[in-house]
């Protein structure tokens, strides 16, 4: 992937890329594809606009199987312009079909998509990573950074080794162990800062206007974001070709949200799949969820929160995307919810005990909120819904700590165990009293 | 997939079934397809014997494309007798073609199988386990157990968590922090004994004796360890159905070593792939080497040892198939070499920095035994080689602790930032200088 030689990567530049301009997403005004993300003109957001009309003819549900196992199977749709993308198999994540959680909750046809074990650093934020970092070596970057909530460091750390890029990256000081560790491995400059996600994010800001670094969250973010509609993609094709009725996604800037969308409504553009209503609900945690307040009071606009959750990786006080999400929530007869960390925690090992799937507090927010749409009703049961779950529960293992038991400890003799497992007979017995009772 | 009707199940139970009998490896007698891994006539253990002459023409390179994206799209292998398997996407795992570490150790053609993001559990076993559990189902088992050194544990209670399988699984009470939560999370009845893995698994065969369980490496070997069959298979596959030259893979008990080496037999015996002659290279940590020292002394028998070593999740010290193992390295002149602890780590770093892939310490074992033999002259840099990480560094976080440097702290502000930076470049410096002192 990486061995096309220079004549074929200049042949194949223009057949890879639909990719045409950067585009405002509240004035229309157009841009080059630089490292650019905000309107010099009104400061809306850019977002990368397409033209797809050549795609119609020449990608086919076949073309797309035939590729890699990974994201850049549909590398037609992505902003890169060239076949020399940095492919490490991220993405084509497991969709599974489910079967405990799903009676548990009384659902007839629930699906989780699994990005707990995406490639390299399981989340995610390989997909959005893989995109920017492939974009910033077109462009010419030679150190890549990022302000993070641990994830994408994770991310952009792995992958910039991967790809032998200079890296930076921004956390705040008090994230959890795993994920501090699981960027130092990588061996990045780690820059862990005093202060909350926003703050890390406005330092960011300003160093990326006076160094000349690619910041997949800043400057390179219109290329960033859209490695998420993978996540559109992937379900569509992991479901026969066919849209999900209802999706449940979790909400740090709301970008991932907007970005699913997105992706469905493309595939429906170039005729791979047929149009249908798909209904998109998001899920925030109760410290964070200024997203969810705005749903809640109707608004269009977001106030920023400060964050107070064990949900970490989307504790976003003041998200960037937060009124498309409401906007996509509303017309798509969706809901946005919150739940508490005590719900969060819940959420994770419904999850771990029904589907054998370990997610980290993201996640638990969103398999939380699953539960409490479907018990207000807010989902039917006949609906195909699919959750979206986005990182490993290795990263936190601090959330759960303390509210998973612990193990009976033995000596290596079968009267030692049969006394344990006498004991454990009777907590289940106790359990299930209290359960009863 | 679970969703097959009992008259459909029945009418594909033939179809899927190639497995025959359970056969001696020593001497040839053969047992019905039950739960029973030891000959009673020389006490030998059982594999499974297959008649795959009805596949040379009802599987093709294309039917096997068209299944699942997962170990069950090469089911006519596997020893289940309907399709009423347990597949939770595990397998497919990414073969990333190196660039970094292959330049850095002088390699042409280097592939890294990444098990570290396997389904559901970030390692190899959940392949094992996948075939087990299946075929604890089809045999009547309610309750399914392991001995096992953290991964093992973490498969088996996830996947029975997923079936809804009753599970209690043993581990040695020393083990890592992420391998024990990575296990309770999914609420089994959970034993931690006083001991190494050899008492431990011991003291399973007593459990074995006595309790109706279904052990996936005991009563259940058999079957559990042809699912390491599919990492043969899927490197095949993923080379685009060649076989490599050489293959390098970590050494426990020697089945993973042995069951690859199966598996390129078996595809090359039903016509997916030619035959070639592969080098089989492996692996140990040189506090539990008993499969090395055997190679080494040209010795047809192992002699156990006592295993001290952090590379926990490989430490038997009496390994079941250690004699297979270094038959297979004889006969295909390939090696098995043992490295130190400190190298172990070495060989995590070099991976994460080079290719962005975060491993455990039986991949930091692998990486730095691979490094070892090029040194040596004993792989060539024109061989296709490739090599097999199999489990994920956040599950042995303690081993890479205080050897991964630290985030520089500062305050959310560009001057704090700046000099951060600055103190970056002089220690990168200062790193180089003694590079080259
Ligand atoms: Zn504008
Ligand atoms: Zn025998």
């Amino acid at each position: 992937m990486t061995q096309v030689s220079t004549a074929q990567a200049a042949s194949t530049a223009q057949l890879a890329s639909t990719a045409k301009a950067l585009k405002c997403k509240e004035c229309g005004a157009e841009y080059e594809l630089k490292a650019q993300h905000v309107c010099e003109l009104c400061f809306g957001p850019l977002e990368v606009k397409y033209d797809f009309s050549s795609l119609r003819f020449s990608v086919t549900r076949e073309s797309i199987q035939a590729g890699p196992n990974s994201i850049w199977r549909y590398r037609q749709f992505l902003p890169v312009a060239t076949d020399n993308y940095i492919d490490v198999g991220t993405g084509m994540t497991p969709l599974v079909r489910s079967q405990r959680l799903a009676r548990r909750l009384g659902l007839k046809k629930l699906y989780i998509k699994n990005d707990a074990v995406n490639m390299p650093t399981l989340s995610f934020k390989d997909r959005v990573v893989s995109v920017a970092l492939s974009r910033a070596r077109e462009l010419g970057f030679t150190t890549v950074s990022c302000a993070s909530t641990g994830n994408l460091a994770n991310s952009t750390a792995a992958i910039a080794a991967h790809a032998g890029l200079d890296c930076c990256v921004f956390i705040p000081s008090d994230l959890e162990a795993g994920k501090v560790l699981g960027s130092l491995i990588y061996s990045p400059t780690l820059m862990a800062v005093h202060g909350n996600y926003d703050q890390v994010n406005r330092l960011c800001s300003e160093v990326a206007n006076t160094h000349g670094w690619g910041f997949v969250n800043i400057n390179l973010r219109p290329y960033y974001s859209e490695g998420s509609k993978t996540l559109g993609y992937e379900v569509a094709e992991q479901l026969g070709w066919e849209l999900p009725d209802h999706i449940v996604a979790p909400l740090a800037s709301g970008s991932l949200f907007t970005k699913i969308y997105k992706g469905f409504k493309e595939f429906v553009e170039v005729g791979l799949v047929e149009d249908k209503k798909v209904r998109f609900s998001g899920a925030q945690a109760e410290g964070c969820s200024p997203i969810a307040e705005a749903f809640r009071e109707k608004r269009d606009f977001i106030k920023p929160v400060k964050p107070n959750t064990i949900a970490k990786s989307i504790a976003i006080g003041n998200p960037a995307d937060g009124v498309y999400a409401v906007d996509i929530a509303n017309k798509t007869n969706g809901n946005i919810e919150s739940v508490t960390d005590a719900e969060i925690i819940e959420g994770i090992k419904l999850l771990a005990e029904t589907e054998g799937i370990f997610t980290e507090t993201a996640g638990g927010t969103t398999v939380a909120v699953l539960k409490k749409l479907v018990e207000a009703g807010k989902i039917d049961p006949d609906e195909t819904t699919v959750v979206y779950i986005t990182g490993n529960g290795l990263k936190t293992q601090e959330a759960v700590q303390g509210y998973i038991g612990e193990p009976f400890t033995i000596e290596a003799k079968l009267d030692s165990f049969e006394q344990a497992l006498e004991r454990s007979r009777t907590l289940d017995r106790l359990e299930w009293q209290q359960v009863l009772v």
